[in-house]
């Protein structure tokens, strides 16, 4: 069977790529099968360029089909920060409560109507001896006044989605994994790989 | 023999795609075979968000295989932007001098080294009954103190490509295909159609 080296450090987003990868004719393995590999930077000025590095670097390394995300938040008041700098937004890489706390701070006084937001989500797929398949998908939501739910990971708890009336944090994976910017990205990544392992 | 519709109203942009799309067993086609078509809003918060937008809404329209392109300049110093702001960032759609002194005076004072930033194109072909493909690529440069070189377009007087010694406006077309942002993006969709075509 083919091999996808499943290229992310975080366990939240390798779960839900699991998820919605399950049941293809692939075996999925993660970089615990790889010790010594280290991750390049992730230095790009966008998600898909970041998530093309990533997953580029792995395949090169293990010689197998390597999958990347990079995803995160853009906020319309903010000119679309955090960006690519999501993670370590608070300047520590992953602190999520920090992160959260900076981003109430910088939205402090700006109206509901104003705390449009979009999380955003590249795929990307690199398979030696072909190319690498990008794939980018979006939701759209607002940013709350203070955190709500105790699901998900990341901005989830400040990330409203209208339609649900929840926000990501208060929703179960299955129904974030429906309408999430990863949900769409990998479903459709989903695709792809059927069509390439044809 | 398959069509593609070149999905942009902007001829500097529609010229760089011809030249390195001739040779392709495909007509190419510009939006003028279709005068009533109108083009979406560029709203997505991402490169690839927008040129996926644009070929899709182009593809569906005509029926036919559609790419469309989608780029701008991340400066370091302004934390990415004007990014998908680009053709925009002085207020005017296209007003290349006013965007071009725009960021001259954002960049007042900044020295030398801190004057990074990049190019970046994103290229979306729309296949009618399959996917949308998506390409990215980046062009690593500085911005000078002052505009250099007539030609190009848009920030080219202002990005200085350090192997070349010189800013994009100061190439000659074929020069600055080389080694530009859309035209390495524009090789690899090459690869890609005829991937697609075969």
């Amino acid at each position: 069977m083919r091999k996808l080296v499943l290229a992310t450090g975080n366990r939240n987003k390798l779960q839900e790529m699991k998820d919605l990868l399950q049941g293809l004719p692939l075996e999925l393995l993660t970089l615990e099968a790889y010790p010594g590999l280290n991750m390049p930077a992730e230095d790009r000025t966008t998600f898909a360029g970041n998530a093309a590095k990533k997953a580029e670097s792995v395949s090169l390394a293990t010689g197998e089909m390597a999958l990347a995300d990079d995803s995160g938040l853009a906020v319309d008041a903010l000119g679309g920060r955090p960006g690519v700098h999501s993670a370590r937004y608070a300047g520590e890489e992953g602190n999520y409560e920090a992160n959260n706390l900076l981003l109430l701070k910088e939205l402090n006084g700006v109206p509901t109507e104003a705390r449009s937001a979009s999380f955003i989500c590249a795929i990307a797929v690199a398979v030696p001896g072909d190319q690498t398949y990008l794939i980018e998908a979006s939701c759209p939501g607002r940013i709350t006044e203070s955190l709500r739910g105790k699901g998900g990971f990341g901005y989830d708890p400040l990330f409203f989605f209208e339609e649900a009336g929840k926000t990501f944090a208060e929703m179960s994976p299955e129904e974030k994994n429906r309408v999430s910017h990863r949900g769409k990205a990998l479903r459709r990544t989903r695709i792809l790989l059927e069509r390439l392992l044809k």
